[in-house]
C-alpha cells in the first residue's frame, strides 16, 4: 500500500468537497474512534470463537470499516506530519524490547 | 508499506511470546478502540485550532498510537482475511458515489 | 443517587477551576469516550469468565473507571438539558417493545 | 435516581429474554464504549460552540444515547458488584486533592 500516494488521493477528495476545514487532528481523531466502535460493534455480542467463524462475521462490513480505519489514519497521519510506516517499525521496536520472547524450557525437561 | 510483510513479522512476533491465544478478532478490535481513545486523549482538552499546532502536540507520543492502531489493524485483517488495500479503493469509490463533489458555481457569478 | 445534587456539585467544582471553558458538550463526548475506553482496557485481554472473577478484576480500578464515566455523563447531560432518569425510563419501555421477551414454549412440550 | 432499582429492573429484563448469558463484565464494557461513540458521534464534526447549541444538536437522539450508556453502566455494575455513588463521592474526593482550585489573586489587585 502506498500510504503517500492514499494520503495525496484522500487530501484531493477533501479538497474537492471543502472538506478540509472538518479536518482538524482533533476531528479526525474522533472520527477515527468512532470508527474504531463500529467496527467492535460487529463482535460485541459474539463469543471469542465466535469471533472467528466467518458464518458469524460479516466480513464485507467488517472491511468497510477496517477500511474507514485505514483513511482516517492516513489522512490524521498526513495532517500531523506522521510517518506510519516509520512509526511503526520504531513501534515493533520497542515492543521486542519491552516483552522479550518467553525463554522456552531445555529440550529435555 | 508493505502490508504482507508487516503481518507476517506482527504474526513471527506473537508467535514467539505464545500471544496468538489472546488475539481472537473480538480481542483484537477492542485493542484497537482502546488505542484510538488513547489518541483522542491528546487532543481531547484542545481546541480544533491548537490540535493543528506542533507546540500543543506531543507527536513522538501521538505517532506511537499511530502505530499502534496500524498493528492492531494489519493483526485483525490478517486473522479475517481482509485486503487492507482492496477495502479502501472500495470504500474511496464508494464515498465518491455517496458524497459527489459540490457542485461549481458557473465562472461568471 | 440525587443527580441534581451531583450535577450542582460537579458545577461548582468546575467553577472553582475555571474548568467550564473547556467543557462544551463536543469536549466532554470526548472524555466520556476516552473513559469507557480506560474501562475497557481492564478487560481487554481476559475470557469473559475471567471478566466476571474477582481474582482477575482489580476491582477498585474499575470502579474508579466507572466513577469518572457517570461523572461526565452527568456534567454532559446538565450541560445539554437532558433529564438522565426520564431518558433511561424512556429507553427501558422502547426496548421493552422492540425486543419482546422470549415466548415459552408450552408447559406440556 | 434510585440505583438499586433501575439495576433490578434492568436485571429482570435480561432474565426475561435469557440476556444474561450475553451480559458479562468484558461484554458489557464493550457496549458501553461503542455507546459511548454513538454518542460522540452526534458532536463529531461540530464546532464546540456549535455542540452547545439546540439547533445543531438532536437533543432527543443525544438523550437516547446517554440513556444507553446509563443503562449499561447500571448492569456492569451490578455484576461487579460496584456501588456508583459510592465511587462517585470517591472519585470526587480524590480529584478535589489532586486539582486545587486555582489560587485566587488578593482582592486588590
Amino acid at each position: 500500500m502506498n500510504l503517500v500516494k492514499l494520503q495525496e488521493r484522500l487530501s484531493a477528495f477533501a479538497d474537492e468537497r471543502d472538506w478540509h476545514r472538518f479536518h482538524s487532528p482533533k476531528n479526525l481523531a474522533m472520527a477515527l474512534s468512532v470508527e474504531a466502535a463500529e467496527l467492535l460493534e460487529h463482535f460485541q455480542w459474539l463469543t471469542e470463537s465466535q469471533s472467528s467463524s466467518p458464518e458469524s462475521v460479516d466480513r464485507s462490513a467488517v472491511a468497510a470499516e477496517i477500511a474507514d480505519i485505514q483513511i482516517y489514519l492516513a489522512m490524521l497521519s498526513d495532517k500531523l506530519g506522521v510517518d506510519i510506516e516509520k512509526a511503526v517499525n520504531e513501534k515493533i521496536d520497542t515492543n521486542a524490547i519491552k516483552y522479550p520472547p518467553s525463554v522456552r524450557p531445555p529440550a529435555d525437561e
